[in-house]
Order: structure tokens, then C-alpha cells, then sequence
């Protein structure tokens, strides 16, 4: 009997880790057609090498660092994954596969920062300290029974751990890379650089709300009682929310309909609904979604104004959406649902006072100082050491010629298309 | 013991919804793929806008008015998912996405019908109304515990509910709006105007294809017995059969093996054998993919000759197989299936008499009819109020540009090409 | 209770099935984006056809010659999925689906070696030979109860039975058919022929790679105990391993780490490991990969020298890593695991001797050579019966346009690009 619920939950969770790798595609296409054509081939095919950089990495020390025994601020044993498995628990290499998807999307937001000039040796390296150094300090605070864990920090899937480190780091990639050549004019007014394939950007945004399914509700880690369906439902909620605040919100900002940001809105309602979605009720997910989905389209605007070239809004979807849904929990958590989890307090609204939150404010503060540190640190490292950035000419060349040899499209970019590549085929 | 039997139940349920959620991607690459590059943005972009809307309205009416208590005519509780989960039962979360992933396929068909020049606002609004005024009222009829349940009706996973429905919805929508600009010379004469992509429709076919071992075997709303397999079995015989059957026909009627044909083979399979998928034999099967796949390609074209223009053949592939597939059960229903599921009688073939045919064909009738109705009604009231159609112009720029103010590809399609696109951020 | 371990087994099951179906879609992007643009339609399409019909084949036939009651030879019975399914086993039809899936995975595979020169009809008839005459006698000696399975052959998921017959017979027809036009100049230099889009390749790839989780682990049969889990551990290693050694390989040797080469090395680790993944540890998991990885650049550079044109690399990323990962159990098998298997013998490196590689090697040797034997075969006769190749003014043109009758690609390919046809809608 035992050994059936443990195969149900092993059953659960690798369906889970599944969905949330498949994620790494909804990366690539949503990164690749937020970019311009020339740089598509290096987006796409450097999120297979940094994932496996992270597999491999995670699995020497990285999982041990954030899950193993250690102390309040450390995992310090579990190397190569030499931890036993618990009697009855999960099989340790699904939980592995499970944390590995976890690592690889927070990585992948990170990217965002670096997207259409960053080195490609810079990705190697960044991704082995990112998940080794980075990733597993913060995760082992919340999930890994360090401090935050012990003062009752709610974040059910890591609107924290993962969306918010991903997307400070984005944020500091971004601000030491500089903008784009050409995004800003002289007088620091900003250029619209369309990506060059909405199919794409779409066809990404929902496979990594598919992603989401794993994601949120995976986060059980076990079936159960099936109340993994219950956050299913608030994370579905959340983002649906997200969608039409932002819909409305793009329309009466700008006038139309701008589909990227539609899909920031949806992506946004995700992100927050992530630490909260085992915690809130569902009219509060529809709250929480609908309010991350308009303010991701305010901040992309005014850091757009502000000067910073953030190419597919990591800091704005990810970032600012991590903080709103991590904070949110402060506010919506219900009693009902905090007793089922048993981590942390009801929030403001159910009278739980003011503690909850400030459990929230002080994860998200010292976390992002965190990251924002080190990230800093490494990148600021690296720059002196060989540099983060691509040569003026090989940005505008493009990154797939000057990083990799070849287009990634090259019968579009050719200098007289696919006409004429047909033809000199025909010739010879 | 129960409790382990529920959470495998929601497990494969959950499985299923996502796998059907997922086929929202297929229908973005199917209609965009078979649409002209100038309108790709939109179509996708629409997909995520109004799987959103749907997921809100079905969650607060739509679910309450298929399945909550009610009448033989209508469910009148339930507003967001208040009902309590039966004991034992699959939870109500997962009842609710998967059957919000239904759904949101019967809408993602009925767009078909628009393509290409219909107004966003329209598809805003009718999306709402099909969710909860529309689809809702056939869905209690056959599933609900409507008066077309008590008669017998057999429709496992919707041959009806979900296909036919669409596909009236998308023929209503096409007739209204009229043909797109450029397709029918004044002589009546049809033009061909291809798709853009066929990676992306051969892409999206698989997608939906995979979906659909969600779909129908899902449909079971339980893994005990392994029922779900032989549903799998079925399903996947049709589907194949439908693309031979269609490779064939078209070849005959053409000359040459259109992959757009065929592609639609493949789906008027799956959409036959969705009503049949667990009431008949496998070679039973295999005939109804068959016939549907062919039957798919001459209506495609009679259509087509008669002046309808039906960019992505919604009708003939949804419409056409959903009345097909939904009478087919009254001829090849096997006893020993009917035993199995408890719904109605044996077919035809098994000496089961005329009976089972007439509750079917009554069931199809009287769905379209109602379908027909209110679609029309909504159509023409939105036609009167805002207008459906983008104007000539719009069209003509494409819906990317004059409905959300950029392309969906803004390289390809810019007067000089990416090249120029290059040159110029190298000139910046 | 039984009936829930079948339940469990049978989700577990048809899960993995689903997922390596979808692998179909990853061999349509890795292929068609390998490819050139005027043949990305027909690549396409040709994949959803050749699946249908191996589908219907497999059913019939194909099914009951590999894993019917028979000889040491070949199956015998077991007609049209004519077996009673054991008590207490998995139910008949998913286990079809599940070794459905892998024969289409072992001809997307054989493909490679027709691309951009084949005939459609070709195709269509090598589909129902290969599923019925070829692949079933290896399956049967390995997986059905013949003979090498009886000599402990140890290959878990199939590096022999799947990959390495697919890339014999990859290779077998690249021979046959020769060099695509262009490929090679009159003093036998190849020139390269770029594929159409990374985007594509590395998405592909990505999916493939998700499929593998349903490959590999869902060759247990079952979801007791969660070894499954292991299984998928040792695969995704493998897998991030060959992407690794591929990136510092081909930098090494090119100078550029061109993409194609790193999804090479991805799929050559997957394939290497899938003979292996039950049978070692982890470090040998990492180390196959590696040595996979590394030895495909070698040998896709080597072919290529050599004048042989594989235009998607199948045999040395299927063939060549297939061979390695055959006999890497022979090495590498820990009879810890070797005893939970319950296969073959420990490697030679735990002091198993050379008794296991023996095995290995036969198993290689004997397969390799009857596959190569029936694929000339059927290859030779449809040569002199129907031709294999297209003429060289349809090569030229492409085949989306003389096999299908129009491009995939219309407006990418229409002599003045879209905006010309845009402005013909908008002159009409």
C-alpha cells in the first residue's frame, strides 16, 4: 500500500519535472522571437547549453548545497546527490529532476538580461555559478530549512526563489551590458526593436503556462488527497487575470492591443500567483493575477523610459511580479488554506495582522540583495576578465554569425533571399 | 485505499486537461500556419486572449450552467465551482480545467470561421457569450444530465458537444462576415490563398493530435481498469486511417497529395471517432477515421466551389466529421462496449435496430439547430452594434498591423526585407 | 489493490507513450530545419503520413511479429492486437502505443537519409516494410523473447533495436540515393547546405529530448518502486554530457560552436544512454554521454570527407552512438543494478569479464547487418521498379512544389517576397 502511494507521487511529481523542462522550450521561442532574426540561432541554442551546464552542476553540488544537511544559511553535504531517500518519500532522483527544472527556468529568466550582445562564454560561466553560488544560497533560506523556512516565509513554488532571483539578475545583466545599439537615440528616447516572430513569442508564452501546471502544483510534491488540482486552479485563474488586466491595461496606455504585452500580462499574473497559490482563495488569485498583469505593462514602460534596454522585460515580468505575488500572500493568505500547508500565517485580510507580511517583505528584501550582490559581483568579475559584451560589430552582424559561424536563418538573412539561394542551387 | 484511487484518478484527469490545454498551441499553429504572414501576430495573440476570457466566464457561470444542478434544459448552480466535491469524486478543480479545456477547443475551432478579417472586439465578446450562453446549453443537454443524456445519447468526448458546435459556430461566422478580400473573382471563381507556413500546420496538427490522448481518453474521468487505453487505441486507429483515407482522395480529386488535405484528414478522424471512441471495435474504428478523412476532402472542396470561404475548413473538418462521427455510433456501437459504458444501445451492425441511430441524428439536429440559432443572433446584434469586420483597408494592411499596431513579423515583412531591417540598426 | 497497480502502471505507461509520440513533432522541426525551405512542407508532412501508416501497420501485423507468441525468430500470432492480456499486466493496447511510438521514433530516424531527394511514394511503401519485414525480427530477438534476448542481451530502451537500426537504415538509403545536388563539388569537397532554421533545430531537439523522459523511463513497464526515476536521471546526465563534449568538440576542431553539432551531441548522448541508462551508475552515465557527444562531431565531420551526404547526421548520431551505447553496458553495468533488472551480466569493468561486451557486439553485429541486408533489398527493387529519387529539375525546384504542389513556404519563396504578394491581395 505503502509502495503504491509512493509510485502515485513519484508518477506526479516526474509529470511535473517534466512540464516544467518543457519550459526551456517556451524559453527559447519566447526569447528567440522577442529578438531580431540575426541573433535567433545563438538565443535558441544556447538555452540547450546552459541547461545542460545546470544539470550537470546541480547534480555535482548544487542540489546538495540547497536541499542537503547543512546549517541555517548552507546545505554543506549531498554531493552527486549521495543523500538517502527517506522511508516512504519521493524517489531522490525525481526530486532532483523536479528542482533541476526549477534552476533551469530561473536561469532562463536571467537570460533575459543578457539577450542580443552578451558573449557566449559569459553564459557558460554565469550558468555554472548561477547554480552553484547563486540559486542554492536563497533556496536553501526558503526551501532547504534555512532561516526564512524557520520564520514561516510562504512561497509555495518560488515567486522568490526562482522568479525573482531570475529576475534581479536579468536586471543587473542588463544595466552592466548597456543597452542595445540603436535602442536609445541620442537624447535617450527609446526605439522599438520588435522581435521578429510573434508566432513564436505566443507559442511560447503558452507552453510555458502549460509549464505552469507542473510548476505550481507539482510544488505538493505528492497527489494526495488531489489538492494539487486546487492550485491548478488558482494558478490557471491568475493567469488568465493577468491577460485580460493587461489587455485593458496596454489598450488604455497606448492605445492597442500590443500582443507582447498581452503575453507579459499572462506571464506576470503566473509569476505572482507562484508563491501564493496554495495559500489564497480563488477570487484572490483572480485579484493577485489581475493586479500583476497591469503593473508589468506600468514598469516595462517607465524602464523603457528610464533608459533601461530590458530586450524581453525579464525584470518587469519577473522581478516585479515575484515581489507583488510573494508580498500578496501577506494580504490574501486564508486560514483555511495556511492550515492544509501548515507554513506561515493567515494574511491582513483574514486578521492575521501585520506579521505574515512582514515575513514576506524581509524574504524578498534580503533575497534580492542577495542576488543582487552576487550577480553583480560575478558579472562585474567577468567583464574585467574577458568581457561580458560582443564587439560593436559582431552585435550588428548578429550573434549567430559572430558567436556561432552561421545564420540561424540563413536563406532569410542571405543578401538576396531564398529566391536566389534556390537559384544557385539550381546553377550548380 | 479510496484515497489512493482518487489521487490516480486526478492524476490522469490533470494529465488529460493539460494535454487538451495544450491543443490551444496546436489550433495557434494550425490557423496561423494557414493564414497569410500580415495576419499571424493577431490569430496567435487572439488564442491566448480568449482562452483567458473563457477560463474566467466558464469558471464564475459557464461550469454551474453545464453541470451544476439544475433542469433537463439548463444547470441553474454552482457559480464559481460552489458545488460540493462528491465523496469519492474526482475533485472539482480538475473536473472544472478540463472541462474549461473543452471548451476553450470548441471556441478555438468556431475562430476558424473568422480568420483573417474578424475585429478583436468581436472575438472579446463572443468569446464570453460562447462560453456561457452557447456551449453551456448543448453541453447540459448531453453531459449535463439533460434531456439528450436520459434519451441515450452517445457522445464519449464530443463529436458533438465540442466539434459540432464549433464548426456550425465557425460556418454561421463565415457566412456573415463573407469571404476574405481577393478570394472569389467576380466569376465566383475560387483563388487559392495558401498558408504561410506548413511547418507550422503540420506542427499544430501533431500538437492537436497529441492532445487528443487527453481528449477522449480522458473522457473515461478515471484510470481504474485501464479503460483509457483501449479509448487510446481507438482514437489513434481513426486518426491514421483519416490521413490515408485523405492522402487517397485528394490524390484521386487533385492530382496531387496536398498536405493541407491531409492534415485535415488526420483531424475529421479524430474528431469522428470522439463521440464513438469507446462504443466500438477497433476495426470499427479504423472504417469511421476513413470515411471521415475522405468525406472531409470532398466537402472541403464542394464548400469551396459553392462560394464559402472557410479559410482553415472548420466546418468541413468539425462540422461534417462531428455529424458524422456522432451518427457513426448508431451504426457500429458493439454491445459489449455499450455494456461497458452503460450509455444507450448497440448499433445497426449489432441488430440493435433503428433506435440508437434516431436519439444520435436527433441529438445532431437539434444541437446545430440551437447552435446556429444563437450564433447567428450574437453575430448579427454584434454586426448591427460594432460591425464583425475590420474594414477593406485593414484587411488588405493585415490585422497584425490596424488591430495591434505592429507585425507579428516585422523583418520579413517590412518593404526591404531583413537585410535592410540589419543595414539600418548597423547605420544607427 | 492489484487493480490499482495496474492503474498506476497503465497512467505511467500511456504517459510515456504520449510523450515519445510527441517526439514525432521534435523529428519534424530537427528535420525540416535542417533542411532547405523549398522542401520544409513536404518534410513535414511526410512525417504525419509515414506515422499513420506505420500505425496502421503496426496494428495489423507489426505488433504480433515482434512481440507475438513465435520462435526464437519471429512472432507468430497476435494479429490485429489478437493476444489475451496477462492477469495483472498492462493493458494490451497502451503497451501497442507505447512500441507504436518507438517504431515511428526508429523510422523518423531512417528519414534522415532520404531528405531532400526522396519520393513520396517511396516513403509510403518503405513505412509499411520497415514496420512490418524489418523492424519487428530485431525487436523480437531483443525485446520479444528471441534469441539475443535469451543471451542476456542488455539493451533497455533500445540504442540497437530503435536507434541503430534507424541509422543503418538512414544510411543505407543516403547511399543508395547519393549526394543531394550541390552537395559535393566536382573534386569532392562538400560544400555546406545550412538548414533553413535553428529555431526549429534546437526546438526539435528540446522536445526530443522530452520525449526521452517518457523513452527511457517508461521502459520499465512500470511505476513500481519508482525506478523510473533512476532511469531518468542517468538519461538526462547522458544527455547534458553530450551536449558538453560536443560544444568543447567541435570548438576544438571548427574553431565555432556551430549549433548543429551541439544538438548532435545532445541526441548522441540520448542515444548512447538508451541501451545503458537501467544498467549503470551515474558517473558511467555522464561518461557515455561524453564519449557520445565527442565521437559524433568526429564522425559527422568524417562522413562528410568521405563524400557520404547524411543530411541530418542519422547515422553517426544514431548509428555511431547507437554502436557506443550497445556496448557500454559491456563495460559499465554495475551488478548492483544489473541485479535489479534482472539482465544480462555485470560489465567489464566490475570484473564481469568479457562475457557481457560479447553479447553486446553480437547483438551489434548481427542487427547492423540484417537491417543494412533488407533495407538494400527493399531499397534496390523500389530503385528499379519506381526510382527512389525525384528528377533533378524537381530536386531543384524543391519538393514541397513537385511532390505537393505548392510551396510551404508561399510567401517566403513567391518570387518577390511578401510584400509583393501583400500588394497583389491589396491591387485585387
Amino acid at each position: 500500500m505503502e509502495n503504491v502511494i509512493i509510485s502515485v507521487d513519484a508518477i506526479w511529481v516526474m509529470v511535473c519535472a517534466i512540464l516544467v523542462i518543457f519550459m526551456q522550450a517556451g524559453f527559447v521561442l519566447l526569447e528567440a522571437g522577442s529578438a531580431r532574426m540575426k541573433n535567433a540561432g545563438h538565443i535558441a541554442g544556447k538555452q540547450l547549453i546552459t541547461f545542460s551546464i545546470a544539470a550537470l552542476a546541480f547534480w555535482a553540488i548544487g542540489y546538495g548545497l540547497t536541499f542537503g544537511e547543512g546549517n541555517q544559511w548552507i546545505g554543506t553535504s549531498g554531493w552527486f546527490l549521495d543523500i538517502p531517500t527517506e522511508e516512504g518519500g519521493l524517489p531522490l532522483e525525481i526530486s532532483y529532476l523536479f528542482q533541476l527544472s526549477f534552476v533551469a527556468v530561473s536561469l532562463g529568466i536571467a537570460w533575459g538580461g543578457f539577450a542580443e550582445r552578451g558573449k557566449l562564454s559569459v553564459y557558460v560561466i554565469f550558468s555554472l555559478l548561477y547554480t552553484t553560488v547563486i540559486y542554492p544560497v536563497v533556496g536553501h533560506w526558503i526551501w532547504g530549512g534555512g532561516w526564512l523556512s524557520e520564520l514561516g516565509k510562504q512561497d509555495f513554488a518560488g515567486s522568490t526563489v526562482v522568479h525573482l532571483q531570475g529576475g534581479i539578475a536579468a536586471l543587473v545583466a542588463t544595466l552592466i551590458l548597456g543597452p542595445r545599439i540603436g535602442k536609445f537615440n541620442a537624447n535617450g528616447k527609446p526605439n522599438a526593436i520588435p522581435g521578429h516572430n510573434q508566432v513564436y513569442t505566443v507559442l511560447g508564452t503558452l507552453i510555458i503556462w502549460l509549464g505552469w501546471f507542473g510548476f505550481n502544483p507539482g510544488s505538493t510534491l505528492s497527489a494526495q488527497d488531489g489538492f494539487f488540482g486546487y492550485v491548478a486552479l488558482t494558478t490557471n485563474l491568475a493567469a488568465a487575470a493577468g491577460a485580460v488586466a493587461a489587455l485593458a491595461t496596454v489598450h488604455l496606455l497606448v492605445g492597442k492591443p500590443e500582443i507582447p504585452m498581452i503575453l507579459n500580462g499572462v506571464l506576470a499574473g503566473l509569476v505572482a500567483i507562484t508563491a501564493a497559490c496554495a495559500f489564497v482563495e480563488p477570487w484572490a488569485a483572480v485579484v493577485i493575477g489581475a493586479v500583476a498583469g497591469s503593473l508589468t505593462v506600468f514598469t516595462a514602460l517607465y524602464f523603457e523610459q528610464k533608459g533601461v534596454d530590458d530586450p524581453v522585460y525579464a525584470f518587469s515580468v519577473h522581478g516585479i511580479a515575484g515581489i507583488w505575488g510573494t508580498l500578496s500572500t501577506g494580504f490574501f493568505a486564508s486560514p483555511r488554506l495556511v492550515e492544509i500547508t501548515g507554513i506561515g500565517k493567515p494574511g491582513l485580510l483574514y486578521g492575521g495582522g501585520w506579521s505574515q507580511l512582514g515575513v514576506q517583505a524581509t524574504g524578498v528584501l534580503v533575497s534580492a540583495i542577495y542576488v543582487a550582490l552576487t550577480s553583480f559581483l560575478i558579472l562585474w568579475v567577468l567583464d574585467k576578465l574577458t568581457g561580458l559584451r560582443v564587439t560593436e560589430n559582431d552585435e550588428r552582424i548578429g550573434l549567430d554569425l559572430s558567436e556561432h559561424g552561421s545564420y540561424g536563418y540563413p536563406e532569410h538573412l542571405s543578401p538576396t533571399g531564398p529566391k536566389a539561394v534556390q537559384t544557385k542551387a539550381e546553377a550548380s
